[in-house]
């Protein structure tokens, strides 16, 4: 009988292969004398060797998937597997005491690393002792034989089990192959959750037992349309979940028929859908999904892919990078959103207790206003090459709203008289995320042309729950009839100073969500790009004249999430 | 001249005295070669003696301030200094190496404090490794000859001027003689400006720069009304605020006659005043102060002071003895909000990013039902002993709520039908601190018996900042017109369903504040009993019938803290 794990359902789709466990093997060893020296020197040789070949191809990966800046790190780790005057201290070793290569690598490595640490000015050997403990878990496992697994290495069809999946894991996972991502952390907001969707790839997190359950090379079935996992299926539920992934690869091909139609209900009234990006390496997904714009560019990948300060110039070609890919569909940047849990070691930014609460976003670049006024200089040079939209992220008050406003006017007025082309109408608009900017909405939209509304931080302020921290998790709840309340009336405020609203948080994808927000009039919708179609075909679906009742229903005559869910779904299933 | 320092006002009042800096000295000493061994063991047995006597006078004092409990400390500290195997090691070191006093001291205090730090399994041995390091540190004062400052040991009049003020320090203050309090960290709500309050010790805080601009035994001038202080002050100067010193007392003085008035404004409307307390020691001074009532009573003393969790017996003494000695008037008591910035090392609570955003107050009660249980029946057996009343801290949502009064009414019913005798009407409340609580009030209202808005909380939520980080305090706008609309919309849905609502935080008893919550029909301002008097005063003195156009407009008309505050002064200024 196969073995279930249920967890929360992250990633669309179902897929089936054997697991592939992200866990290191145990790595421990005798220390030993030897009689014969030289052949533990050639034994270390032969395992250098092989790690050396391990590493050109993982490095090759990562610069086909990521990029010249990533693939770095696989250099450095390069240089020190032959780092000559490591390997004669190595070497040394054995023949001075007649130990194991396993005693004498680790011994050295040891020292080596011990010594880069106490480098305590110079951050950057610091870092390198890392790769000298990387580097040398890499050869160990080759000298005993129990290979690391590696993502980058694998060439069969797969799902992925980890414990949790860091952003260099991601990096490397091959779309073609990894078939689903079944991990024991993670909220829907997680990043292993963010990235599974933005690959397609079908994924279940916060199972908390994934790893201690399933064993590398058993089958597995990924039900990410569910939230559940089976492990070990017997024939009965191989048919039935070959034959559900055939139905939604059916219906996917059916979403995939309205990639260049618009967004309508089946009453007619139209919408807008968008994409969420974090890179422009996202962008060829979003041409892709039949998004009509860009409603959030995260900026913050120009400050955290670098040990500097990114200049003018390459943010510049970054924006204007974007905007023209997009060919006159609206982009809309938001400034850098840093400090929070995005921490940029270059910048020496404080230690906080609650960073989340803390100095992050646009309360650094109003105190740092070199930093500011060079990204809005890019932007408004970037302006001039499409229709760009500028947005300031973590807006509390008036005040700060005005002050970045200020500074974004003397930076434009500056550029025009030294005769620099920038757009006719840059369109300035702020995040929604902080309830006082929520509850304060009839002020600001009178001095914006947009607002976003990004649920993630505002449902996690709302409620005084850290989204990232599953203990509370049960307090993150998109449709807590209070929080609709707020949204509608940030909407309302806005609509009545003709201010246009977009949602940009991972609720505006989230099929429960749409209808109500649909019903609220929400004008813009920003998601994953691979949400975009699905969205739409939903939308198709549903009257929207019916929706103002459903979002008054929900927000007025409901006290709980479960009975705005439960509204909804019977709606849906009327209407279907 | 004086030298002028500018703070923030923490504590009202004016004090002039020397200053007293709490910075520790520089304690750092050569290492030498003796030819004398046995004099140094002498020096070393001098210096012993004077810590012995000095830590038995510190002792002393914290045992009348504090308690037994707190005094605890100090005799492991003498047990230290005392400890043969200590003193026989260091006079070996002595005699066997030739090495001056404090190199042995040290050398050996250093071998102690690593191996008992080296016990990671043993948390009492492991926090006497800074038992060793703080008698050492007290040695080597003596040693050296330049004493450490101590509060415990001051005996006339000074202004303290520290970098910060902990708990302990606190503790250790004496109000006959300490004139002022002037440190560089903190806020208003910050722990030296909360405890400054309490003692009725005027103070500035937040100034950056005290500790580095006053210099030990200069004069110095604390203007805790209007957050100054002057150091050095010239003779004009020191006339012009022992004036304005004599006119406060006198101010004072009047305050003083309203302490058995009710609680009235000019026009003849009634509002209550109470205390907020943290321990029952908190006690005396309320009775003191005038106050109708506790509107809050903060259970976490009980968890807090003690090395395990409280027994239902030690929890229902405490209780007991608070509704027994306010004798009929109304005391409401907290259940226990530990976490967030309060651990309790024996309770193992998680580490988390953003303890602010976590694991706290009712959502540990509502798992942890064992702990919660147990302080629900302590509450209400001692509800038959007086007018008491529960509130539950943090609650997010109805379910929470509804979760936390099932179990109250399970324990009282299990009380009851065992015979022990419970209150007739034990009043049932809800802390009003989380941004979704405030918007959901209509509903929370119906099924509670009271309201308590703690503004601390509810101000760093709705505006996502930290009030303990500096960088963020600006965002700590009490007077926001948004943030005055989310408490009138409380009160007003409270009061639509016969709700009464209190107010607790640091708001309740801001002379700014308080004329537009009356406006709005603040039913209970419960503050520090220091406060209790002076806003009594400012109430007597307001027309009430003027202040509900006063609130109106402030949250109508204005846009921000800064119009607020002017049209308060302003009507002040009108009805003064």
């Amino acid at each position: 009988m196969s073995t279930k794990i249920t967890g929360i359902a992250a990633s669309d789709g179902i897929g089936i292969a054997k697991a592939y466990t992200l866990v290191d093997p145990d790595l421990s060893f005798e220390k030993k004398t030897v009689t014969d020296p030289q052949a533990e020197i050639d034994r270390l040789a032969a395992a250098r060797k092989i790690t050396v070949s391990e590493l050109e191809e993982i490095k090759a990966k990562a610069l086909e998937n990521l990029g010249p800046k990533e693939a770095e790190v696989f250099d450095a780790h390069l240089a020190m597997v032959n780092d000559p005057d490591f390997i004669k201290q190595v070497e040394d070793e054995i023949t001075q005491k007649s130990c194991n290569a396993e005693t004498a690598q680790q011994d050295v490595a040891d020292q080596f690393s011990a010594m880069l640490e106490a480098m305590t000015d110079n951050a950057y050997m610091q870092e390198r002792a890392a790769d000298v403990r990387d580097v040398t878990k890499r050869v160990l496992s080759h000298l005993l034989n129990r290979p690391l697994p590696n993502l980058a290495l694998v060439n069969s069809p797969v799902v992925v089990v980890s414990h949790d999946l860091t952003p260099s894991d991601t990096a490397q996972l091959d779309r073609q192959f990894v078939k689903g991502i079944l991990v024991d952390l993670g909220g829907r907001t997680s990043h292993s959750a963010i990235m599974s969707r933005t690959l397609e790839i079908p994924a279940v997190v916060g199972t908390e037992k994934a790893t201690a359950t399933v064993q590398d090379g058993q089958t597995v079935i990924l039900d990410g349309l569910h939230g559940v996992a089976l492990a070990e299926p017997d024939d009965a539920e191989l048919a039935d979940y070959q034959k559900q992934a055939a139905d939604f690869a059916e219906e996917k091909a059916v979403w995939e028929q309205l990639k260049d139609q618009p967004t309508v209900s089946k009453d007619g009234q139209s919408f807008m859908l968008a994409a969420n990006i974090g890179t422009p390496a996202d962008l060829p997904a979003v041409l892709k999904s039949g998004a009509e714009g860009i409603g959030l560019f995260r900026s913050e990948f120009l400050y955290m892919d670098s040990d500097q300060l990114p200049s003018e110039e390459t943010q510049f070609k970054a924006y204007k990078a974007a905007v023209e890919q997009m060919d006159g569909k609206p982009v809309v940047i938001r400034t850098m959103d840093i400090g929070g849990d995005k921490d940029l070691p270059y910048m020496k930014l404080p230690k906080e207790m609650n960073p989340f609460l803390g100095y992050r976003a646009i309360r650094i670049s109003l105190k740092r206003q070199d930093i500011f006024r060079t990204q809005l200089r890019a932007l408004i040079r970037a302006s001039a090459f499409g229709d760009l939209g500028i947005m300031f992220p973590m807006i509390a008050t008036l005040e700060e709203l005005r002050q970045a406003k200020t500074i974004f006017n003397e930076e434009k007025t500056k550029l025009v008289e030294a005769g620099v082309k920038v757009g006719e109408k840059i369109k300035l608009g702020m995040m929604i995320e902080i309830p006082n900017a929520a509850i304060f909405a009839d002020h600001f939209a009178k001095e914006v042309d947009f607002f976003s509304i990004g649920t993630n931080d505002l449902i996690q302020y709302t409620f005084a729950a850290d989204r990232g921290n599953e203990r509370v998790s049960y307090l993150y709840q998109p449709y807590h009839p209070s929080l609709l309340g707020l949204i509608n009336h940030v909407i309302k405020a806005a609509h009545r100073h003709g201010t246009s609203v977009a949602m940009c948080g991972e609720m505006a994808g989230d099929q429960t969500a749409v209808p109500l927000l649909m019903g609220m009039g929400l004008d813009e919708f920003s998601m994953s790009a691979t949400s975009v179609l699905k969205t739409r075909n939903l939308m198709k679906h549903l009257d929207a004249s019916t929706l103002t009742d459903l979002a008054e229903a929900a927000i007025n005559d409901c006290e709980s999430s479960d009975q705005v869910k439960a509204l909804v779904e019977k709606l849906k299933t009327s209407q279907a």
